[in-house]
């Protein structure tokens, strides 16, 4: 009997089956536990398999930030004056997915993004009715509503009215709202009649002989375990950013990141669903980010490359601004700054982003940082020119962030990417419809399979157009469709 | 009986084989040419089926350059006075491949080019011993030797000793070299017991129980067809830029190129080798091209972009440099020169190249392109400064391009992206072995299934390392090989 993640297992050949449910969960991190909540809220039998030997997955490494929005907001929206109007949202989410957005997922997120941050309330979370208004990556606090995407920056500014919608749950310091997130959400699993089995990893794929998944062969202490799922499998096992061959063949560019942010995230979700004919769309696409700001007066600096040019408008988030960082050849890239707006990035440290050169005047930082003469001294003199007047043509910076840089000494805080680090998760996944069925290329879905979070593609699949809390909001939304989805599945 | 290019058919639920072949090739373009003349002449009994009504594929829209070299050259290439050493070979095309460069298939294709271009001569093809020392794309003459990549470009330049290596084959004008390549190898093929069938279109590839590959249904005159492949199903079937669909899915930037290379090439096969778990990889490169040269002193102006940025050295590959613009934001871009160098751009007609703005001073020029003040002076002026050293330390041009552009009046051709025509094809697909055996995502074989040409993943797979002529030397090159293995292959 040969199979494998890259091969199914005919269920012809399965002796026996060492375990039944409706619904096989693989994966417990945000998805797979969401998914495997309103499964069984459903009536269905639920088995929730995890590789690890816990819960969490790298949902718990998250900040915790909820992208929600639309229908006017949630409370703490309306308390902090913004009026979230749902076409506003969906047309903000349409743009950040890039030119293959999915309408249709978006549609539904966007109408039900606020009933799901009520079920997410309802399941324990506490949020704190409070607003950062400064532009900040993620609280140190335990404050709630910021703005965590390119919401108030050109292009998306002219088509959608800005808001802020990044919600974090309110936990005190750096990564423990994801922690929260995840603590809540295994407090519900463990309540319900879900058989959790940790340390067993799926091997493969079960199917019949008119290819409908039956279920899977997982691996648990050493042994084969045949599982059958009378409904459908929930692939929910992240994206494949641990995974370097992977990386190599789909998005070598992210190989250039080196603080990849992920638990098992090796791929094996993405290829069982391959093993059976589900499309792996935009696999080339991942977030990054090396988080410059906060303080936010860093944003009135300018980002160069080594050619001694601005690429972007560096008041968009600040993952857009990696983004555009790593898609360009060559390493060295710094952030300038003058005395009358410099300060050390609060992440410098965390993220190894240091200074790289300072001067009395903008030639002696060009000559420090060994650049062509006047590739640097040219591009500051024409965004200067243009700053004082309030106006930034070439790359539409808002005029609030704009301030020409002539007050000396000058700094350009390096942000080499071999040097400083680059944090980064993969986008891509198996094509889905909302409802987490997976499809083959032919978009047509393949029977008794359901994928959700990161081993999908979700809302975010452009790096270029991440926003924080998207990926979350994505795999818990996504998460909990799929599961009811399953449950309903015929058997 | 349900089945789909997405969908395999079962071999159980075939009641007949209408026609029965050891190996069966997809497909009649450069790929399927070479590899159902190499199966039949191992002894093979060789079906090969084309959707369309003739011979040709998209190979015969090809130029006819073959990317060959290494082992010291073809007599063509040493009487221009170049001693192409094998390694310097194998690393251009490595380099040429990108982050992902395939070391088997470069490895077997740098050993193993003169003796393929041996082969081809022997079946027929005429190559004039001729050199064409200016760059040009292809030749309008019937001239055979030209610099049909980067070579002499930087980085390509420092990792392996330039030489040229297009070979065009002896026919007069533009496209005819692709022609004449198809036509030698269909009536190659017409001397053997090949069995072609026309307007014959793959419908569904058909697998037993253990999952080979086992045949195809197809579809001929309305009416379905069970073909049996004993040995084996070569999928040369192109690639997928006539498929919006999957173009929006896979390589969304190349929707924005307007003139697809392309005939069939709607993914079909890509999809079938999908369907039974073929692993398709770098799916979101293709090659794009707005041929700016001949003549080759356009080479001396500077390209830029909307922000009045430079962004390559001009003097790569026209489609690396394509690439770059393609790749960017915004749709505007210009290549500037002065008087001196001041010529129309030969394909200019063809391509809708037009002149955008004239000035007598570059400030003019720069208003009349609306862009804002200093945002091309300084780039020109920067530019200037180096070039009158002889030196281009942004980009790294070589010197014999490098002259100041000072002479007026001065001409910005108008190369935007929505208004001139931009070619491409895609270089996504199967992820094969060197034999052309199909791998699913773990990298193991596909038992049955082989693909080449631009329906698999070959040597060209990075559209910034593209060069002429490397994708009709794959396809001709590895389809041999995977005709020579489907026919090797066990019953």
């Amino acid at each position: 009997m040969s199979y494998s993640l890259n091969k199914p297992c005919r269920a012809a050949d399965v002796s026996h089956w060492d375990a039944e449910a409706d619904v096989i969960v693989v994966g417990f991190g945000g998805a797979g536990a969401c998914a495997a909540i309103e499964a069984a809220r459903a009536g269905a039998q639920v088995m929730l398999i995890e590789a690890t030997s816990g819960s969490g997955g790298t949902s718990a490494l998250a900040g915790g930030e909820l992208y929600i929005g639309g229908n006017g907001g949630t409370a703490i929206q309306r308390s902090a004056g913004f009026n979230d109007h749902t076409e506003d949202f969906y047309r903000y989410l349409m743009m950040a997915g890039g030119p293959d957005a999915d309408a249709e997922k978006t549609r539904a997120y966007a109408d039900g993004s606020l009933k799901h941050f009520e079920w997410l309330v309802e399941q324990g979370l506490p949020f704190k009715n409070s607003f950062v208004a400064q532009r900040i990556v993620e609280p140190f606090t335990d404050d709630c509503l910021l703005w965590s995407g390119s919401e108030e920056a050109w292009p998306f500014c002219e088509s959608a009215k800005p808001c802020p919608r990044g919600h974090t749950p309110q936990a005190e310091g750096i990564g423990a709202g994801g922690r929260l997130l995840m603590e809540m959400l295994a407090a519900r699993v463990a309540e319900l009649p879900i058989d959790v089995r940790y340390n067993t990893r799926a091997a493969a794929l079960i199917v019949d002989q008119n290819q409908r998944v039956q279920g899977l062969a997982a691996r648990h202490e050493g042994k084969d375990l045949f599982l059958r799922a009378r409904r459908g499998v929930i692939l929910c096992a992240g994206g494949f950013v641990m995974n370097k061959e992977m990386l190599r063949k789909h998005a070598p560019h992210l190989e250039r990141a080196n603080r990849p942010i992920g638990t098992v995230d090796d791929g094996s979700g993405i290829q069982l669903g391959q093993s059976v004919g589900g499309n792996a769309i935009h696999m080339n696409e991942g977030f990054v980010t090396i988080p410059y700001y906060p303080p936010e007066q860093l944003i009135k600096g300018i980002f160069i490359n080594g050619c001694g040019q601005r690429f972007i408008n560096e008041d968009c988030y600040h993952g857009r601004v990696s983004q555009h960082i790593l898609q360009q050849a060559g390493n060295r890239f710094w952030l300038l700054m003058d005395n009358d707006i410099f300060a050390e990035p609060e992440f410098g440290k965390f993220m190894q982003i240091e200074i790289g050169a300072t001067g009395e005047s903008w030639e002696e930082v060009e000559r420090e940082l060994e650049l062509p003469e006047s590739a640097l001294v040219s591009t500051v003199e024409t965004y200067n020119r243009h700053a004082v007047n309030g106006s930034d043509p070439l790359f539409r910076k808002a005029a609030k962030w704009l301030r020409p840089l002539v007050t000396p000494p000058f700094v350009a805080i390096d942000c080499r990417i071999d040097h400083a680090l680059y944090s980064s998760f993969t986008l891509g996944g198996l094509d889905t419809l909302p409802t987490g069925e997976v499809l083959n290329a032919g978009r047509e879905p393949i029977a008794g399979l359901f994928a959700a979070g990161r081993t999908a593609c979700g809302l975010p699949r452009w790096g270029a157009g991440y926003s924080s809390g998207t990926s979350l909001a994505d795999a818990t939304f996504f998460g909990r469709m799929a599961g009811r989805q399953a449950a309903s599945a015929a058997q």
